[in-house]
């Protein structure tokens, strides 16, 4: 086989053969296909697509590239959940926790912040002496124990996807759907979870801006799923405003463990219930969506998710007395008000800058090497929809320096104050 | 400027500034850019497309990359001409010599074939002696002295195009309108000439098989030579069956001195007679095709013609004496008929098939490095739309070994006998 006509049949809008992914993802892997080979068939991806089952192929093949966990030693049917990510997305972390103190086993893989935020390792990391690199062995006694753990990729998983990912990144080729989905697919099945939620956003702060391209995406995620018999559903959330109020990494901790005692914000609070109770029925713990909501609510009303997020932050060398003072994380040097210009409501609150300003404050990384500060961030009082005065304030800066105009600025940009403007939807459609 | 964003725009369809064609091909030029990139772009602008001012730079732009030769020192309208290539076309070998016998300064830089068969160069060391590699100096010496020199490049011409060519071929990205014009194109303003007649192919043994691709190349190669002020035209001929009845290198210098003569199939001589008066009424040596017509008649008519073949042998170190006697080149030990099958009409003669079989029989190159037999060939009897009778010899096989039977059974696959059959039209179209 030729690389060369790979590229032809792709180019000439075939679907690539079951052997032909092999042979291209095996060669990537191997270093025998040279880059310019891959990325010209990349391009030709890009612009001609994947059938359903040439985008499962590529997921399965960059999968068997690397190492696979064997999760099969941990009773009970383990669920995951993944979110394309957003702004002030931490669904991850109260989500988990309530899943566990049902007794379902979740095993959570996650990542750091690539984009303008920190990820969900970031943020934990906020707590003093969190630890998100457990071996294997810990990782899984840890499921075992408490039902829950969350930490960082261990092993070579998927080592085809990192370096086509790699290329993907220089040669324009990021966002196409198969390419996106065979990246995300390959490495969550080979977390060996049994049944996953995703979580796609939609809108101007996430990577699929239009709610089609969503819907192809989530299309794609859960049929890859379902072809190697990975229970499987995707929820499209909207990505138009930053979610819930708070954007930094320990304030993100905060508002965590505050929706864990029932006081978060509505919309976060909402969208976590909603993914859960997908979790708790793909997880065979109730029969209906109600019933699972239900099961979700009565263990927060209790006590009971708190306390598996205190058990988790401990289990995880993390200070558990976090749980009930936060003010043990980093705290910022200042709190500074950015008071409305106008009175109105607010109709426009840009997802993606809000991030960017956090990201100057020094809450997301613009390369990779940079240290992130935990204490900095956003937090918001006006939501789209929400009514605001002259003067009041629609958000507090956390900042670790008094000087914020440029910050202050950028924020005016991105906030728009109306004559009127409806409350956005939080949940745009559910993908089976 | 980043490389990414440069195929972002042509990725999204925009069309390439100036400036970032200028960069992508210096970077390819000082090899700042890696191929992975340049291979990405490539496909975008397989799928894209450009405009005509895009292709126009680019081919500028390659043009500068390298060397270009003055040309300025030799007196009056330098012409040229240029095929997209084809079996049995030899045309460049006959029409050279009768535009020089008008006076008119032809400086040709011909090349080698890559191809089923040789390409014009290879065809003349068919001719005991001759020298294609002069010097600069010789070459512009030997164009004042008899206006007439076919040449291979010297120098380093367009080396942006020769990376991005052999990029090209193992990416799948040859058959690309704007990157085939501007590799022809590059090298053709770089060669110094001030008009230039292109000869584009199509049919089913071009690289164009359809007219369409064939009349947008056109367009394409004409548009560029006159953005930069080069007086060019093309002719769309046809290339369904070989060229001339001759198919070999040998074969077509012998078919080259019966064209000069007068005696030349009537396919090939009119093609020749058709590019001929174009170029004479580029020379401004003629005020229309007619007359230009008349005027290289005549110079066969009065052996002028084939004189100007002959000092350019002599010129270039070959023996004069083939003119009148083509046996001193290399001959083939075997001559053996194809005789039909069944009587009827030729309707179908498969030019790339034809070319192959000359090609099994040691007259073209499989790998760049073989070694060429100048003797072996094919002399066709019967053309598309000629009567034959069973038994009756289709054509005869130049070979150099005895056993021929895979060459016949490529030939029979190849050659339909029907009930009836029109004649091809040669010449489809002209692109001024």
């Amino acid at each position: 086989m030729r690389m060369v006509d790979v590229i032809d049949h792709k180019r000439n809008g075939s679907a690539l053969s079951k052997e032909e992914i092999k042979f291209f993802v095996d060669g990537v892997t191997d270093g025998s296909i040279p880059d310019y080979q891959t990325s010209a068939l990349l391009m030709a991806i890009y612009f001609n697509g994947m059938q359903d089952d040439e985008q499962a192929e590529l997921a399965m093949q960059m999968l068997k590239s690397g190492d696979q966990l064997d999760l099969s030693d941990i009773p009970g049917i383990k669920v995951d959940k993944h979110s394309t990510g957003g702004v002030g997305d931490k669904t991850s972390l109260p989500l988990a926790p309530m899943i566990a103190a049902l007794g379902i086993p979740i095993p959570m893989i996650s990542g750091r912040g690539l984009g303008h935020t920190g990820g969900t390792l970031d943020k934990l990391e906020a707590i003093p002496g969190f630890n998100v690199e457990l071996t294997e062995a810990q990782f899984k006694q840890q499921v075992k124990d408490i039902h829950l753990a969350i930490v960082g990729a261990t092993g070579n998983i998927a080592p085809a996807d990192k370096k086509i990912y790699a290329l993907r990144d220089v040669t324009d080729t990021v966002d196409s759907i198969p390419l996106i989905a065979g990246s995300i697919m390959s490495k969550k099945i080979a977390s060996g979870t049994d049944a996953l939620v995703l979580d796609v956003k939609t809108g101007s702060g996430a990577f699929m801006k239009s709610e089609e391209q969503a819907r192809d995406l989530a299309k794609a995620l859960v049929s890859i799923g379902k072809s190697v018999g990975m229970d499987c559903m995707a929820v499209i959330s909207d990505m138009n405003q930053p979610l819930g109020n708070m954007i930094g990494n320990a304030l993100e901790i905060k508002e965590t463990i505050d929706i864990l005692k029932g006081e978060g914000p509505e919309d976060i609070t909402d969208l976590v219930l909603t993914l859960g109770s997908q979790m708790v029925v793909l997880a065979k713990k109730a029969d209906t969506l109600e019933e699972a909501r239900q099961m979700l609510e009565a263990g927060v009303k209790s006590g009971k998710a708190l306390e598996a997020f205190r058990q988790m932050v401990i289990a995880q060398g993390g200070d558990g007395r976090v749980v009930d003072d936060p003010t043990i994380m980093p705290q910022a040097k200042f709190k500074i008000e950015l008071p409305a210009k106008a009175s109105g409501v607010v109709g426009e609150m840009t997802a993606d800058e809000m991030g960017i300003a956090s990201m100057l404050l020094g809450g997301g990384r613009q390369t990779k090497d940079d240290q992130l500060d935990y204490a900095v961030g956003l937090e918001l009082h006006k939501k789209v929809g929400d009514a605001v005065a002259e003067g009041e304030s629609l958000l507090t800066i956390y900042a670790d320096r008094e000087d914020v105009e440029d910050i202050k600025q950028l924020l005016y940009d991105n906030i728009k104050i109306e004559a009127s403007a409806k409350p956005l939807t939080l949940i745009h459609e559910i993908i089976k």
